[in-house]
């Protein structure tokens, strides 16, 4: 079992925030992701704060898993993965459905990934604008946070400015506000 | 979607099974499977006559979802298959308990498969005794029946003896018959 310590920040600078992430983090892929999300048949993800996932991209098809945010400052939580092989990716779906599981909502983003050692950078593209997220996959949660926000100081983003809900929950939301014109 | 069109039958004499079913099909593959069955939150599974199952063998391991048999002489039923990445089985495990499922049989066999056209011949080996299971995948079940219960014929087998029950089920009859003693 693993934790996803991660922070997110949205940007309107995307071009700067890249400059200064290549300087000090090594580019790894570009890829477009295509993220279905899925509801439980015995309770509400979007009250419980879980989330299950199939994920395809150019890398293949992930089955995710995410328990609930468990630190009050970013987005860290528990997190399993599972590997399909790609062509059996309508088959999960099928599956999914046949245990009561419900399509809940589609997200689809331009991802550029950059690392520097055990730190992840994402700098993602959505219909919602521009986001930057940082993340450490660890047990040492406080430690993780520590070297994530010497990151975010670096970046001049605001500490306080970090997001934590999933780009699933600013997606439904604004799809709310949108409704609510 | 597909079918898999099956029958099965107990059989005490199975060298001098396998020796007809050689003499009509090719032999594919000898091979120990592991097989983890689950339940369901929502439902039990024994009451739908569904089943979720992790199998694991020296091919590979596969997520099986089975709907409720649907022919009133043979094991026919709907079957969706996921393939996973092998080194990810214990994070499917882990994901199907998240999600509410709980672990709920362990049937290990030793088995050996043939193959003629689209006919697959399995003979089983489990503690409970040896079987033979005779399938096609098919969205015709009235003609893969016709072709199965020939072969069924040729083998000496009583179609009257075909068994509906899963091994799962057979397993878990044995294991109250053993309690009641």
């Amino acid at each position: 079992m693993g934790y996803e310590v991660e922070v997110k920040f949205r940007i309107d600078n995307l071009d700067e925030i890249e400059r200064k992430v290549r300087r000090m983090a090594e580019f790894v892929i570009e890829k477009h992701e295509k993220d279905i999300y899925f509801n439980s048949p015995i309770r509400d993800f979007a009250e419980t704060d879980e989330a299950l996932r199939i994920r395809r991209d150019v890398e293949g098809v992930v089955l995710t898993y995410k328990g609930r945010k468990i630190d009050p400052e970013t987005k860290t939580r528990e997190e399993v993965k599972v590997r399909i092989c790609p062509e059996y990716e309508e088959n999960m779906i099928e599956v999914l459905q046949k245990l009561g599981f419900r399509k809940f909502a589609e997200v689809r983003k331009k991802r550029k990934i950059f690392r520097m050692q055990d730190v992840t950078f994402c700098i993602d593209s959505l219909e919602i604008g521009d986001f930057i997220e940082i993340e450490v996959e660890s047990d040492d949660i406080e430690g993780a946070k520590k070297k994530i926000f010497e990151i975010v100081e670096s970046l001049n983003l605001r500490r306080d400015d970090g997001i934590r809900k999933s780009y699933l929950e600013l997606l439904i939301e604004k799809r709310q506000d949108s409704a609510n014109c």
